[in-house]
């Protein structure tokens, strides 16, 4: 027998064993949301304020959920505007601040919608590079020191999507000091800060030094994505201009949403789940760095200290496309580290921990282990 | 005592009862929204489909309510798309359709946010008068004969706004027949369809030649305009292109609210709720006309057989900003003519009557007529 016929016959007897497992969605599983929590909050939601979840509202946002924000981060309300999930934040944010053309510094890699989203805006998309304690800040200085005069610079600061890395606080200050000294605003993302299941929390950018910061954050990663909230912190001025941008693209975000998250927050039910989300991808991250040890010695990765992600170099050369349809056809799903990059990122990929359990990821690092054995020994099988 | 003192006194008299009424807004008041149905929708829809209703979804919307929608306008499914809110429908039309310099025919007047819209693209926005049937078709003949090549003509065929008039079997046939022989697309916007509280319903333009329509509505006027679902009904390619617009922008409109629309939707809540709001809005205008010809003989305006709004043209020469100013001191707001046209409509307003109850009406336009006098003898007073 081949060796192609027997892999073939080895796919097939996967079969019974090979329900679908995706690390590709930064989603979390059903199982660490609170949806008897969400389901009370809306009934009281209906209940407490019945006019302010049925009228159109403004576009700043569902106002005890814009102060509850307000006070969550220290700041007045008036710094405060609530949207349709963060990339809405982001999008708004883009068309008050970004023109084509303008330089915008972002880390390599960074998440590949905001990267479309700049693209598309003919942005002058310039990427460095990201290290495990954060973007190389010596680098930056050197696009700085090219006469690069950016608009913005956009760090994802804790458990960074793609790569599951968090900037350190000396590089939050260093950042924050070129930033000041050169002009540019620092677009914190900052989804999944609340997620930190190792190590110690450390403080904004925004909490450092406001002035140079907008600040965009979401209760997609704390509550949960379909409910479709996000918001941004920055300052007064720039807040308004957003809203009038917002007014004028959907009059107001989702009331019933925003009341619904906002009842959520004050009866405790966002405090629990916090808990029960981290407790759940601190598990769900050791098991997948175990497996990976176990399964792909010559992997390299950094152990996240939270968050959803983790990113995974393998040996130069490996062809990630080709693990892509060979996993695929295992019934496992990843991202290719290509899609985060410009160019380059051909031999990493983006391992989502927060919708599979233990055992499925287990099983899902198994199943891509044997599609790596796959393209490995093909070029060989190949050449003989 | 001083005319001007006397009339001073006057307002201030006005003190205990002059509890604002606004005819500002189109907006329900809280008592024709059915809240008690919303609470109920909740429950059921996160006891019904709590992964649904708690995932990202799609930016086509929550996939049962699509098809529900699909439905109800007997069209494939491929051809719905779910937003957040129809304006933001309407922002996602023009990204994909319109660019800096095309032409869009328009009524005159229209809504102020789709001009306002259309003029911060840089469109080329070509105004035709609306007449109490519907735009001049012979008037838009005239612009196509003249040469412009329009992308798209915005029409609100029903009880629109600002006017509360309604486009003709006829003329929707006249305009069909013209968007296909000139090749331009019919964007039919359309919220108020349901609302029909007299006379017979006309069919959509979509229903007469779907290849030349893009049809918007929202449930913001049948269920409540805080759940913020809109959506858009289209050819496949286009409603394809918007898809990805809509992705890039904001991922997913509010899966919440969307699974609270459609248990609403198949409860049978909808039904109700829509004969609660025509009932009351068919009082209302009904109110407001006889207030109307009490107060205002000068005044010209068309009895609506639908919806939330009536245009009032008050004699050449009219100071409507004057009116508006000594109404607002009189606790009344409405919206100026002005504000619907890229110029002239001075002496005109839009009254709607959505937000407020029959008593409100007739107090809110004794208060109006005193406005109105007040500006009449006012240059009287001064020239003697």
């Amino acid at each position: 027998m081949s060796g192609s016929m027997l892999r073939s016959q080895q796919r097939r007897s996967l079969g019974p064993m090979s329900k679908p497992i995706s690390f590709a969605r930064g989603a979390p599983s059903l199982d660490i949301i609170d949806v008897d929590g969400l389901r009370a909050s809306a009934d009281q939601a209906f209940t407490a304020d019945p006019a302010g979840m049925t009228a159109y509202g403004t576009s700043v946002g569902y106002i005890p959920l814009r102060q509850w924000i307000a006070e969550w981060h220290g700041v007045d309300v008036k710094q405060v505007l609530v949207t349709n999930g963060s990339m809405q934040a982001d999008a708004f944010l883009f068309d008050a601040l970004v023109q084509a053309g303008d330089a915008v510094i972002v880390e390599r890699p960074t998440y590949d919608r905001t990267l479309l989203s700049l693209r598309g805006r003919g942005a002058d998309v310039r990427m460095v590079e990201l290290e495990p304690d954060g973007i190389d800040v010596a680098a930056v200085e050197r696009v700085l020191a090219a006469g690069v005069r950016p608009k913005l610079a956009h760090i994802i600061p804790n458990f960074q999507n793609p790569a599951g890395y968090t900037l350190s606080l000396s590089k939050r200050e260093r950042l924050l000091a070129l930033a000041r000294e050169h002009g540019f605003t620092i677009f914190e993302d900052d989804p999944y800060v609340a997620l930190r299941f190792e190590g110690e929390s450390l403080p904004t950018m925004l909490s450092l030094y406001g002035d140079s910061v907008v600040y965009a954050s979401s209760f997609s990663k704390t509550v949960c994505p379909g409910i479709r909230v996000g918001y941004l912190v920055g300052p007064e001025p720039l807040i308004a201009r957003v809203a009038k941008i917002a007014t004028g693209t959907y009059i107001s975000p989702s009331m019933v949403s925003q009341g619904i998250v906002y009842q959520f927050c004050r009866s405790g039910a966002l405090e629990r789940s916090i808990e029960t989300v981290k407790a759940a991808l601190g598990e769900r991250a050791r098991t997948l760095s175990e497996a990976l040890r176990r399964e792909f010695p010559d992997a390299r990765f950094v152990d996240p200290q939270g968050g959803y992600f983790m990113w995974v170099e393998l040996p130069r050369g490996t062809d990630v496309d080709a693990l892509f349809d060979a996993a695929a056809e295992r019934g496992v799903q990843f991202v290719k580290g290509s899609d985060f990059v410009l160019d380059g990122g051909e031999a990493s990929l983006r391992l989502a921990y927060s919708g599979v359990t233990p055992e499925e990821i287990d099983e899902g690092v198994k199943r891509l282990a044997g599609a790596y054995e796959q393209i490995r020994s093909a070029p060989a099988g190949a050449a003989a």
